[in-house]
């Protein structure tokens, strides 16, 4: 048996339907494919989208708080939020303006913000958090130590209220600009990939790059 | 005379100032150079963060309404919103987790959405939204009919209200953990192309790829 997505109203997808996945694994490779999230809370009553790192453990999305850090700590304890991660996977170019469209995957999570501030879970959060931005990291680096732990905010979200959106393959164009054919259609996709590593500048020269790093694959 | 930012108590950059940037030159370059934004506002008093299409015509930012058409039109009209364009260059894997960081531009916009109706400002703001997703598609394509423009909603959100930052260059990293040497430090580069154009299954095969595709470049 598969596991579904919970219905809610706000996670109900009403435009391009077709489009809309029901299944938890989806939601799951979305997320676990990402590097970014963006971060939405009210702040003074506006709306802010902050750009963040993240990681998953189970049913539970942690995100690194450090550029949240005060505008959750100025909102109140159990804050509602809205994460977002989303790929872009190519443009759509229809026959029709009205028509162009992209190829993405996103995942929109609603919740409220629970600070993590149990030592264990804490330790849990920055390891999945870390895995996610650079796997291989958390073995290789130094850990953080106490100084660092109280200085890094993260904020935990359950993943009970979700929606996962996903559009492949080509225009949709009506059948008439389809006849005429006066207009070139097909995707144009974006691709994503590492660089070759640059160490860093105070690094020894005999300082080899580590397989975590040089064999990164894109997504992890 | 080079023109600045405005600043506000929420556009002030708190965290990791040396990354704010307040040259407008710098908030246009960071928005010229995406192709999605993440649009945060209010829904039913929860946050929202949609990703969708977007352009801009000097001071004003248009965004596509598609995705977050519902939710603007249920919220009251000149509804406050957040908009968030982020590019993630790379990772910056430091000796120390606490140090890993990340490589990235960003611009984050308040403002009061704008529903546009103007029939005038609307074509515009259709043409530098195809322009970012799309350039060279607003004169190859079919433009929107009648039905087409009334079943699309844009809105303008002016860029008055704006932070940009930017983070670039290798980890900073504590003296004690570059001497100790023990653990790789650098930076792992995330490049974007495009990948070859794939014409829908239902394009006669005569159709050459026009140049705009063929010959996209990244960033636009």
């Amino acid at each position: 048996m598969t596991r579904q997505l919970s219905t809610t109203d706000r996670t109900t997808i009403r435009r391009g339907s077709a489009k809309a996945r029901t299944e938890r694994s989806d939601l799951y490779a979305t997320l676990d494919a990402g590097l970014i999230c963006h971060l939405g809370l009210l702040v003074d009553g506006s709306p802010r989208v902050l750009p963040t790192g993240y990681g998953r453990s189970g049913d539970t999305l942690y995100v690194h708080g450090s550029t949240g850090a005060r505008s959750l700590r100025e909102a109140a304890e159990s804050v509602e939020v809205c994460v977002t991660v989303t790929h872009l996977d190519g443009i759509v170019y229809a026959r029709s303006l009205f028509h162009h469209s992209a190829n993405f995957r996103s995942a929109m999570i609603h919740g409220r913000a629970r600070d993590v501030v149990d030592a264990d879970e804490k330790w849990l959060a920055l390891r999945v958090i870390t895995d996610q931005l650079a796997p291989g990291s958390w073995q290789h680096s130094r850990q953080p130590n106490k100084r660092e732990l109280a200085a890094t905010a993260v904020i935990a979200v359950d993943l009970a209220e979700a929606a996962v959106k996903i559009r492949t393959g080509g225009p949709q164009d009506d059948v008439e600009d389809v006849a005429a054919g006066t207009a070139w259609a097909g995707v144009l996709p974006l691709r994503t990939r590492w660089g070759a590593p640059e160490p860093a500048a105070d690094l020894s020269a005999e300082f080899e790059v580590p397989p975590h790093v040089s064999e990164r694959k894109y997504p992890a």
